[in-house]
């Protein structure tokens, strides 16, 4: 993770797109590959989207827009001085809390 | 970014969520959570986003949404069968040969 | 629909808040809006989905967030002197003879 | 607006889409469309933001954004049964109601 937090600024600071990555435009930017990833899904059916990896071709375009999606996920973190990892973990003990094993285990995931 | 995965799938297992953990769906969940980070930048002026984790109240409200997305990038990833860290890494190799430094450097991002 | 746009406006400028409503802004706005729209949906078989309106509820959850998308819509097309229904049509003419009936029908919509 | 239904409606049933037009779907391809739409302004300043339409490569490229989006959210509203122009008043009806015009004049927009 480090490592490409490390190369993923390198990348930026060798272009001068310091300028461009602001917090606002990297959520934008994120959201805009988030978008084509959705659009890789949008018309599979349940079973399709299950099996899209076994497709050499729609798999590297999964692959690929998920690359950027953790691209840009990993840009906002470093800009903002937030730990992925850490975060994630804090969140994950938080959703433990919240929905306990013995009251969810098998239901509908609550909003 | 290995044990997230693993406390990831764990905290999705026992509750018997892999039922609703399915590609398309954990696509949406990213796409949904992606869209409340964005909604704690959108009124902000980008010197205000700039600084936002200056602000105790609304820092940790970002990083929760991150973690958030962070979470579910994580799932949908480990359902795939797809590691985040390499995925990353290929894309960014090809937008190094795509955006020359020589080319690009200082001037705005092109799509 | 023109009587829409002047509401949203009217309701924007009484409160003095075309300073937030800048396109980067409003269109960050619109895509949180939908983000809360996808998490309606997320969760739920693609049968239960088409059930949703049945769902007194549910249902009125949707058309609230509808009501938010077309609202930040509405006003993000005013701001940038955008006629929604004219740009729909120009699009879906345009569409029509992407995919023309004899070719596409009944198959799966290409990207 | 309701024309514009007409019209989205027939361009479906005609290529017998209606199999891929589920509400899932739609919201999915509705969120896509909004990422490209993002897309056109996340490395644009505000200035620039506010300008695009003066250009008239990318004032194009907005327009045909927003038309995609109104096509699939006008889409989504005629599968789950929602009139978009009634939706929208009636939540801004409640907004007037949640943002006094007297408490918020010229202040940031609460979430």
């Amino acid at each position: 993770m480090d490592d490409l937090t490390v190369r993923v600024r390198a990348f930026a600071e060798e272009r001068d797109w310091q300028q461009f990555h602001t917090p606002k435009n990297l959520a934008m930017a994120l959201a805009g590959e988030v978008g084509e990833l959705l659009a890789e899904f949008q018309w599979l059916t349940p079973e399709q989207a299950g099996a899209v990896m076994d497709d050499a071709v729609a798999g590297a375009r999964v692959r690929a827009e998920i690359g950027d999606v953790m691209i840009y996920l990993t840009r906002l973190a470093d800009v903002l001085g937030i730990d992925l990892t850490e975060v994630a973990l804090t969140k994950l003990e938080e959703a433990a809390i919240r929905y306990p094993v013995e009251h969810v285990k098998g239901s509908a995931i609550k909003r």
